[in-house]
């Protein structure tokens, strides 16, 4: 049975059982609205902890004005019972008034110039401040060992992992695969903003992917070269907008000349409503 | 017998044990060079917890360029015999390779405008980032029950419980008085930077809070008329050079023109090479 908790209280009550049992905190936070790839990483937290606690929370403070925040999928019931399904033994569900108190005024950001300035920070400013504020809190609140993010979110992933051995959160930061539909668009609660001919337009973030993948495996290193034949392969749909196409390190995100190493090909390109960011590490 | 603990890693070996056995653990969070206010907290932390680790970091982030970064005392063979002499348990002395690695690049901030912005942040821009950011740090790896700050610093406390609570650290912050020399002058490691003759002028901010004080309790309610008093008081110092004199609501910290409810009166003044700060509640 997957146990809603509504308060930080009733959250820390329930960690605090487990260390004293000696059990492993497994912990995904999530926005909710659940598909397969959240399902992937409970049920990859099932696997490596004791105890698996799973966050949903609309963190306003990580939307923009004119973003999403109000449209933002809320499904609770849905979601419960998915979390059931993968055995998730507490579905953690803050109020916006208990995370974000009136008076409440401290935020954790990186430098201009640091992670949360490139790729999707450029065209969300603010988002990552917001995203690492809330995680923080999260982890402060839920105490977990592990914790899992998706590789869709890479440069998310990237900027908490920084995050947490900055502030000497001892907290293990993992990513896990992106799970992806049968056509290959990756999973992803915005996907439901689609339209049915939009939803199969946006099949070209991941064959736009996929044509960079075959590229470099068969020997091209120019990253200006792998960028514009993805543009090629994103402009031929009618109606898609390119945020960015980037190839940069995977760990510093700076952008590449020369793709060697560990490098990772993102892009975000609007769709209709959504805006859409999948990647790649090559 | 005091430890000295250098690592991260031994200081949370030494609080998982504590935390074992059921302990309170107490922390006092201090640049070194002790003085009889730090044994005070220190002591008050033995008083109420079951064990006490002091910190000593002279912290680069929190000094501005042309501050006394280079030039703050550093004595720690006097500051262990000191700390023993209040039987604490761990003195705690992080190198400045350990508590920022390369790479490092997350940081804590309060809104433009809220707490940080006002008093001595107006004098000191990016302190009060850098003192928030190494005590979530410290706060994260000793993992204290109580943490306890010296009321001299009335806005770094009020900055420190601001986010302790918006970042859900589990940590009760608590202040305590303000330790004097014999002729009233707030202890603090910069009076050594005084001279005889500059050490005799510093109980100018002392004079001018007490003399605010009878001023308040003779049933004066102008902040302008105990401000311009207290002006008066430290101008008759010749070579003193005011950052500012402020009544303001002791939770805010917002400038009041009528003096109810707490009231914090606040002043900063140059004598020499010092920067001296001294407070009183009303």
């Amino acid at each position: 049975m997957t146990q809603i908790v509504r308060t930080i209280h009733e959250v820390r009550g329930f960690v605090s059982d487990c260390r004293r049992k000696g059990w492993k905190t497994g912990f995904v936070p999530t926005m909710g609205a659940f598909h397969a790839g959240h399902l992937s990483l409970i049920r990859q937290a099932r696997r490596e902890c004791d105890s698996v606690i799973v966050s949903i929370f609309v963190n306003p403070l990580q939307f923009s004005a004119g973003e999403d925040y109000d449209q933002y999928p809320r499904q609770l019931d849905r979601d419960l019972r998915m979390a059931e399904s993968e055995k998730a033994d507490i579905l953690f569900c803050p109020e916006v008034a208990e995370m974000y108190p009136k008076g409440f005024d401290t935020y954790i950001d990186q430098s201009d110039g640091g992670l949360p300035s490139k790729l999707c920070g450029r065209f969300r400013p603010g988002h990552f401040r917001g995203v690492m504020t809330v995680v923080c809190k999260l982890f402060n609140m839920v105490r977990p060992d592990v914790a899992y993010f998706g590789q869709k979110d890479y440069q998310q992933y990237l900027i908490i992992r920084r995050m947490t051995i900055d502030l000497n959160l001892d907290v293990d930061v993992r990513v896990h695969p992106t799970v992806r539909e049968e056509d290959g668009v990756a999973m992803s609660s915005r996907n439901i903003y689609l339209g049915p001919k939009q939803r199969k337009d946006a099949g070209c973030l991941h064959q736009a992917l996929r044509r960079a993948e075959e590229m470099v495996s068969n020997g091209e290193s120019s990253a200006a070269r792998v960028t514009s034949e993805m543009k090629r392969v994103i402009n031929r749909v009618k109606g898609a907008r390119i945020d960015y196409i980037a190839v940069v390190n995977s760990e510093t995100l700076e952008p590449l000349k020369e793709i060697k190493g560990k490098t990772l090909i993102a892009l975000a390109v609007r769709i209709g409503k959504a805006r859409l960011i999948d990647n790649a590490l090559v």
